[in-house]
């Protein structure tokens, strides 16, 4: 399908009429969830949409809800002419890319409420201490899969996460939503929202895209130095060790693990976690694995934090 | 409309598709919510609907998410074959009543999902602690708006009405939800949720319907004593007696609070909830009533515990 420029829609109610006229059409549509500053990974998501759906949008908004007031929202990378030229790149292209300017933004009485927040807090409600637009108050949680992993370091991480990707999903209604698996707690915790509140949407994960030298694509990776992305690799590179050292009959998790730490660390790296989790409820497996696990990383380099995972079916 | 017997639905893929081939054929969709048991209250919402939408769903579904274990769920009252008569009363009466076994059943895996929640229990986390499937474990809170009244006496019951609503949202895809006052908090936690999630839904508030004494309509009224009625009329004659010292001047919230406070133990109520508040965020309204605020009142009449409310705009 031969197209020109995608259509930037930045009004929530134009982009849910827009899906609803398609939907009238008999048109099933894709949605592709992103912070901007695509790469690869995310067009490989797009190309992933071509495949199941006919049209295509792609969000892109870097959310203040999942930001704790401590984390780099202010300075997260974007390049929107960028991101369009990359998405126009993808036979096909997309057809709509969602932009909104703020979604929590609830117009008349901001600045009282504003001023209402900064009075209360101190009260222990985290509702009020992260990004989001002031006058927001309702927030998803999934509870069990969030305890673990990102969950553990970022603690309104996922809240902020389920609750804007549940606002995309209202907005957008799509019949397909696209994710990257390397964000796998994220993938799963989407997935479980969606099966828990029966929103009637498929959720794909697709597969984590490497750089030749394998390390995991990442809008973050733009902040590496040279020096840095080296060390990064340890990430990868002990995931596709552990992976052989488990094929070639290793079962015990915690043997594992600590192999991955250590490559981690000797390259310098600063380990927030490593985990050898159940692929379905994310529950760390400790000593001998038995049901098909996922690797889970997060580490810093320098002041860059990266997270890598590798499933393994079968040990 | 001449109408036949509705369809009762009990599928929610099934629930989803009819949705979908009314919206395909243009027509708008009403759903009315409901835990059965019907009265004129539900019906008044099923007549306001006919005014506002093409098609009608009722759902009827107690929802165990939103009761504490030590609350009536086992002894709700119900009378699913009288309901439909009920509905059919109604001209025109209704298209669909959905009427779901469990709404939180996911199958394969229940009684071993069962028995590790059984093993976490005590850990604190009050998802474990209600009556819904267990294998659930997304919520949605709406944090300020159901810290007061219901929610204080009730702490895990708001979370659970919002969490099914979105459900029942998500399954019926209606144009229009239709909700009684009577529940005001409720009301306005389900405006809040469909704005802060952005649901391309309308939330419909409709007046409270009252028998000819003056008692709100409630399936809970049928464990009155005639003697316990009798008691309970003094919810609303107590609402009545504030709304005309209010129209007479008083403005004092507390006065006006206290009286209201004083009829219903005078007449052998025990209050749980006597409240001023404001009716857009429900802050208590203390002193001076400058804004349209709400009278919210719960209050038990022996075992049964009953709740009522009265909006006044000008003071």
């Amino acid at each position: 399908m031969a197209m020109t420029e995608p259509l930037v829609i930045t009004d929530k109610n134009q982009m849910r009429q827009w899906s609803r006229s398609m939907r009238a059409q008999g048109k099933t549509i894709g949605l592709v969830p992103t912070m901007g500053y695509l790469h690869e990974g995310h067009l490989s998501l797009v190309r992933e949409a071509h495949q199941r759906t006919h049209v295509i949008v792609v969000s892109i908004y870097v959310n203040p809800g999942q930001f704790a007031p401590t984390e780099d929202l202010s300075t997260y990378p974007s390049d929107f002419s960028g991101d369009i030229k990359k998405l126009n790149s993808v036979p096909g292209g997309v057809h709509v890319v969602f932009h909104p300017h703020n979604l929590y933004d609830y117009g008349a009485g901001k600045e009282e409420r504003i001023e209402k927040e900064k009075e209360k807090k101190g009260d222990g409600d985290v509702s009020c201490l992260d990004n989001s637009g002031l006058g927001h108050e309702t927030w998803i949680k999934v509870h069990n899969l969030e305890k673990g992993m990102c969950g553990k370091s970022r603690p309104i991480f996922f809240r902020g996460v389920a609750t804007v990707v549940a606002k995309l999903f209202n907005i957008v209604e799509p019949d397909i939503a696209f994710f990257g698996k390397k964000d796998y707690q994220q993938w799963r915790i989407i997935q479980r929202m969606v099966r828990d509140l029966d929103f009637g949407i498929e959720v794909v994960g697709s597969e984590i895209v490497r750089d030749a030298d394998g390390l995991a694509l990442s809008s973050r990776n733009v902040y590496l130095s040279p020096e840095l992305r080296t060390q990064a690799l340890s990430i990868n590179q002990s995931l596709y060790q552990a992976k052989r050292l488990a094929e070639n009959g290793e079962a015990n998790s915690i043997k594992l693990r600590d192999s991955v730490v250590h490559s981690i660390e000797e390259a310098g790296g600063k380990i927030d976690y490593v985990e050898v989790v159940d692929q379905e409820n994310l529950e760390a497996v400790e000593e001998t694995i038995v049901r098909p696990v996922v690797f889970c990383i997060a580490a810093w380099f320098g002041k860059v934090r990266l997270i890598d995972n590798m499933e393994m079916i079968s040990v």
